[in-house]
């Protein structure tokens, strides 16, 4: 085998340019040994904290864990599916992603809850990646058990993980399909795809010239 | 009245230092007449697709209208609630944001489609913002009449809105709420209300040396 140590940058192949914080950002699942330092966590909330949101509720809350902290951490790894513990929990930081259910402000229910967490957290990926650090966020929680163990109130509720730290050797991921996905090439949809011209369906020329 | 031409930058106000692209963005109502030019939209729209989602799903789909375009800009318009109308009217970009309620590989329910979009826009911010553009983001929207007007089909909705063009003066808004709020002061909540430490409402050390 001739795995390279570190899994060389996966660039997205854009046909417009964007910006290096973007366009550098993936969701590797080998992490270094090496932690998080402190300052650089706290610049990844401060950019969270800044996103929009819907009546500016910051519906986002998040519980994190450093791997220094071995109960903490234990705890809160133990709230994903086992898939993802069995790389994440070699990630120097985790943490579960809340959100509010309701305005704090008149109680009502906040559509936008959980859409407004993923600008949080597109804030963060950002901030992340320019700060040479990796995200790989998941899906793939225990919604219940994280409720229970991490107690969280009625009005919330756990909506994703997150690991964090620097890029580690794929080499080192200890199932096959977590080497492959490490080295398969990044790909999207096409413009046309996603991207419609005053309704749905309908063509935009905006990417024709 | 000394109300200045353009309201000056509202850089935020950031504890930790944070990219100039997520610390510059915020969300004004006055807009320029000034049209955005097609290649930076190329520009947002790349690096929306760029994003992370589940199973990379991309579930995001956007109806775009530019204003040049009379009859789609105004059913775009059309699907905003009025308040929104009042100021949107004046952008040269509107869009309508959607998503797919299931995953196109096994038509389960995606739980993560309006976060994914989130994520999405949270790219799309920042890379406006790295343009010098400005994006107003709206949950006020009719979602039945997009669902009808835009001709959205079965498996999708339309979630929110989106105003995006050039920074205008705050002056020619129509409404005091509206000129207010382009001057108003920028606020978020402090650190210990939405990160904690190994479980919820739990304090965490990050934030305190």
């Amino acid at each position: 085998m001739n795995t390279p140590a570190i899994t060389p940058p996966k660039t997205a192949d854009t046909q417009h340019p964007i910006l290096d914080c973007l366009a550098q950002r993936w969701s590797p699942r080998a992490f270094a040994e090496r932690p998080v330092e402190p300052d650089k966590l706290r610049q990844l909330f401060e950019a969270a904290r800044w996103a929009a949101s819907a009546f500016n509720e910051q519906p986002w809350r998040f519980v994190v864990a450093t791997k220094d902290q071995p109960e903490p951490f234990a705890r809160v790894l133990g709230c994903l599916v086992e898939a993802n513990q069995s790389w994440a929990k070699h990630a120097p930081v985790l943490m579960i992603n809340c959100v509010s259910e309701v305005f704090a402000r008149n109680g009502k229910a906040n559509r936008c809850t959980e859409h407004d967490l993923g600008l949080a957290m597109g804030n963060l990926s950002a901030q992340a990646t320019a700060l040479g650090l990796v995200v790989h966020q998941m899906a793939g929680i225990d919604q219940e058990k994280a409720k229970a163990d991490l107690g969280i109130p009625s009005g919330f509720h756990a909506f994703s993980a997150v690991a964090i730290g620097y890029q580690g050797e794929a080499s080192k991921l200890e199932e096959d399909w977590q080497r492959d996905a490490e080295a398969a090439e990044r790909s999207r949809n096409a413009f046309d795809a996603f991207v419609f011209g005053g309704a749905f369906d309908q063509p935009t020329d905006l990417f024709r010239d």
